[in-house]
């Protein structure tokens, strides 16, 4: 069972970006990728997905770079992980060729219950919770690390 | 948000031996891929692992064929995908690279807690359940047909 390589890449960004914030620091897409040790285009795509969503926003010139807004830090994780994977089946249902039980299939219902519990368990949290102690500092100390 | 394909598999040939065990017809693994339009060398790996877990048993020589055992047909769904699944990390915590956080990550407990929400949502159906009215008369609908 696993979620997107992208949807994994977002979460751990937009946590940088959380404890970057306190820092003051506004980082590039490629430190962000670098700290976290993901390629630079897979991240830089979702830089673009998480301004889509208003989790981060992006100002140009010095003294820019990226941040994490209100919206992005306190949001309901549940929510955003909702959005990134969108809510598909968690099998192949319609894939090519598509099921033939698709049509009329309580085991497509019951993991519909079962994803969606899985929501649920992380709307209580929010992106804000995840940089607590010890993963914000540990967060904070990855290199490369803002200037101070 | 995906299981394997082999889980998805595993589900669906499950459920189609436990609507053939109320007509008495015992398949051989290829009529049960072709029923269910799965690859028949996939259908095989299911298959010895179904066995192995004691979901399904396989009797050889003439009448023989595969079953469901009643552990398989009335065991919770939760804990069979669990075992089918494993209970790794949903993101790439151990990829290579390994995820710079991962030893004091509260995404990383957070998605456990999520997951292990998933499969409890799943824990009090059983694979009879799944074969109840419709989805039962779909399956046993199917082609190959069990001889009347």
């Amino acid at each position: 069972m696993r979620l997107t390589k992208s949807t994994d890449i977002a979460l751990r960004m937009a946590m940088r970006l959380a404890v970057l914030d306190d820092t003051r620091h506004a980082p590039t897409t490629r430190e962000v990728a670098e700290a976290i040790q993901v390629p630079y285009t897979h991240a830089a795509k979702v830089v673009s997905r998480l301004r889509h969503l208003g989790v981060v926003e992006a100002r140009r010139g010095r003294g820019g770079g990226l941040s994490l807004t209100t919206a992005g830090r306190t949001g309901s994780l549940g929510h955003l992980v909702r959005q990134l994977e969108g809510v598909g089946d968690v099998v192949g249902c319609e894939d090519d060729p598509p099921c033939p039980l698709r049509a009329a299939c309580r085991l497509r219902g019951a993991l519909r219950v079962a994803q969606e519990a899985f929501f649920a368990a992380l709307d209580p949290l929010s992106i804000g919770d995840l940089v607590e102690t010890p993963t914000g500092p540990l967060l904070l100390s990855l290199t490369p690390r803002p200037e101070s």
